[in-house]
């Protein structure tokens, strides 16, 4: 079975065993005592992983001062945390508009203080006050397990303004985040052991941290890094093909759109390929957009699945009076998944997000509700902001300029910090950067010295060769990077995830450190 | 292996099947457009089942108003909804003090506004600031996936003040309401079929829903209703011995304390029973103590777990010069678990809750650490919420007077409502229900007449007889209430779960048309 699993994969440990999940060791005989129960292997989630956690531990230490013993030696007093796309952690400002309806939706009684009327936007207080009508007057009680109607309609607004097509409130599930979005799914469509999902590599690794709690099977298909990382659908055709000869039932296209780590923008066409390849081949097609409003290429835009779903079901329909083309597009089964953690707004810690599930057949739908039914509803926070990233203040409401303002501030400097780091990257030796066209992360490739590779096997346990990297590029210049093993990759390639989320005035420090650092670990293994 | 289910559990349907999860029906081979799929047996989650979903259809017709055809021939104009926890859908109102520290969290800049520092209380401006800091400066980053430490911190202050013994907030993980805590004890400790829980009888359906869902086995355990429900350590004995004896593995035992739907608090020498029923057996206790704050008789009080245990500890200790006893209460394993949803603080919607992990080996809080990574973190808005419930305004502050007066008024009105509701309960023909000690429910039995049995079972498909009494109720006096088949119960009994959380000037319109309607439904099916 192993075959069928990604290379590289990360594995979630003994979290899910061969017949289910939960820990064997932890298995004790009535009425005796437990055994002591030997240390676990350390947890393999990447962007927590173990680096990360050495982080830590490190931060502990610079929190004694820059004079404490084991802080002799170290170039850093604090850390640059380019490990997690977790941008407020990093100073990015969070928008006002956001936050003045978010507070005047949970504590309406501001209004009541001299002054506060007056000094909110009219737009923020009238959407506030639908917010707060659409919870049945309080942000404290359970919503509708979809989500409160007045927010999915703020959702459907904005993808109508967004795509040119209309959504329904009945297709939106809100979600505390895209990664439930992503549980539902494997809830739904992994059966057994056999059941799996196309999977991008590199990929965030939720994928393939769910399909091993869900006991399903991970099939990967590799993006081109040499072509900006791009979809081939006949390599595709080609994994499908793989597993099933395995075994394997593929019921799911994952696609990554604006990818992370990767960052590149599919276009409508490379779309139109995907979804005919769905279409022909049975497939549930979950689109990952959570990065949609990070778009930096020129000549690059983003593009729903959902538009370009409806623009195919357009372009047959004309081309065949609607009756031959054999594909009910309207049927078509798509799972669109977006949140309020990423774009410019970076609201991580609210937990917001959605789910439009398309063509979705009447029993998935239900199945979705009943599961909804046990967590009961997304909190309600997360549902606001939600709602105000979807349908944000109106073209001439008094909230616009302040929000455009501080909307493109994020992202000029976002474009700007990517192009300072990528730049950076691809004058180090032996390392190749593709633009990053969207999301928030630089993926490049990196040549290491046999030496690297050797004193990484040498390790106990043994770690791969980016792991080492990233582990002396924390202790030496105390950069938190993310190594590319835990999105999987092309073997024989070692790569690095790193935001470019770190303040603006603090780039140029951080490229420097990260040259030097380069330049030092390849002369200390013996160079290329 | 059904004999080993609960009678009148609460199936999830088709979720799970004999090898997992799924729906079977949605298999299609590749290649082919899938089958039609036949529609499912409609969910039965009973806290948002049939009944609930009927009542959004009558709520609908509703909004057409009074002269509207739908409406005609009822005796209400809007629903009363006593089917779910949900306070402040009922218009209890939320507490100034959590609103406060919440919106001063979530927009600082509410501060710079003319008036609005001088109105703030300090004590609110103090935490918000703390709880801010220690959200690294803003409330849209992600925090630890344990929460904020800052917010951690709170819990164990409000551990300390409550038990008297103090806290460790690496013991202490924020969860998404208290939900994803039993999730993820079923994930930690259901390995496969024959793995379970002992649950009581009735029982919240969270439990056998997980259950269900994780594939592992319910094991029944029922309170004594003849004796105010009481939980009984020689029946669990019972239970346990012929659960293994069918070759279940029994891992651990759910303690709901104050009960759902039963209410009754157990006192400490019960308490102690079932710790050292659980150390004897080796099984983990999953203290479900959300209604914490909700007790009304007189000469009743909650006493955590968490206390007990420390309390044995020290008795042991005491008696044994800590060495003889053999058990080693410093590593009993105890998940207390605790929400922002109940007491007199009703925040359901803001999805805030904790468990606190005692005795639990590392295995097991790596596994817990590893699954929260996953998820990330609880939401923000849900963490300042629990810290500041678990952490009130100190006994000096300037919030204080409000705080006891807004939380005094509520529990003073619920005991109120309570004693309404189950004396008009009580006086009605063959019902009897016992004296709500805590929670927000009334759990009346209720004897049906014969011709009522025959009714339900004559409807298509078949129902239980509580169920049509709640349908009926519904449609004839709108009065949303819970099928006690939804939580379980002995067999040949039929219940009716039922909230006091209606407004207090209701309660009485509430009362008598339930009075009203019992004896009609009484005459209507041939009486007792």
């Amino acid at each position: 079975m192993d075959e069928r699993r990604l290379a590289n994969q990360v594995p979630l440990g003994p979290v899910a065993n061969a017949t289910g999940r939960g820990d064997p060791r932890l298995a004790s005989p009535p009425s005796m005592p437990p055994p002591r129960i030997p240390d676990p292997p350390p947890p393999r989630y990447a962007v927590r992983g173990e680096i990360v956690i050495r982080a830590g531990a490190i931060e502990k230490e610079l929190e004694e001062g820059p004079d404490a013993p084991c802080n002799a030696g170290r170039s850093y007093t604090s850390l640059i945390k380019c490990n997690i796309g977790n941008p407020q952690q990093l100073q990015q400002p969070p928008l006002t508009w956001f936050r003045q309806v978010l507070a005047l939706v949970d504590c309406p009684g501001l209004l009541d203080l001299p002054g506060v009327r007056d000094a909110m936007p009219a737009d923020v207080v009238e959407r506030a006050a639908a917010y707060r009508a659409g919870f049945g007057g309080s942000s404290g009680s359970y919503t509708d397990s979809r989500g409160a109607l007045a927010i999915r309609q703020s959702v459907c607004d904005g993808i109508q303004a967004r795509d040119g097509y209309p959504a329904d409130p009945q297709d939106i599930f809100m979600t505390d985040g895209a990664t439930p979005a992503v549980h539902m799914a494997c809830r739904l469509l992994i059966r057994e052991r056999n059941d799996g999902f196309l999977v991008p590599i590199p990929q965030y690794p939720l994928y393939s941290a769910c399909l091993e709690l869900y006991n399903g099977t991970l099939v990967p298909y590799y993006l081109d890094e040499d072509a900006a990382w791009g979809l081939d659908v006949a390599h595709l055709s080609k994994q499908l093909a793989e597993a099933r000869a395995s075994g394997v039932t593929v019921r799911g296209l994952v696609v990554i759109n604006p990818g992370n780590p990767t960052g590149q923008c599919l276009d409508a066409a490379n779309q139109k390929e995907v979804l005919r390849f769905c279409a022909r081949e049975g497939l549930v097609l979950m689109a990952d957009e959570v990065y949609q409003s990070n778009v930096y290429a020129q000549g690059k835009s983003f593009t729903s699945f959902k538009k370009t779903l409806r623009d195919i079901e357009q372009e047959d329909g004309a081309r065949d009076g609607g009756a031959e083309s054999g594909q009910d597009w309207s049927q078509f089964p798509l799972m669109s998944m977006m949140s309020t953690s990423k774009g410019f707004y970076g609201e991580c810690g609210r937990r917001g997000g959605y789910v439009e599930c398309l063509g979705v057949t009447k029993a998935l739908a239900d199945e979705v509700y009943k599961l909804q039914s046990i967590s009961l509803c997304a909190n309600t926070g997360g549902q606001v902001v939600m709602g105000c990233v979807m349908s944000p203040p109106a073209a001439d409401g008094p909230s616009r300029k302040t929000f455009e303002a501080e909307r493109d501030a994020i992202l000029s400097s976002l474009a700007r910090r990517a192009a300072t780091l990528s730049g950076a990257f691809n004058r180090m030796e032996g390392v190749s950067c593709n633009d990053p066209e969207g999301a928030m992360y630089l993926f490049p490739r990196i040549t290491l010295p046999a030496g690297a590779v050797k004193a990484a096997a040498a390790m106990s346990p043994p770690k791969s060769p980016e792991f080492l990297y990233c582990l002396r590029l924390l202790e030496e210049e105390g950069i938190v990077t993310v190594p590319g093993d835990g999105f999987g990759q092309r073997d024989g390639t070692h790569h690095v995830r790193m935001t470019f989320l770190p303040p603006e005035d603090r780039m140029t420090d951080v490229a420097d450190r990260l040259s030097r650092f380069h330049a030092r670990f390849l002369a200390e293994h013996g160079g290329l």
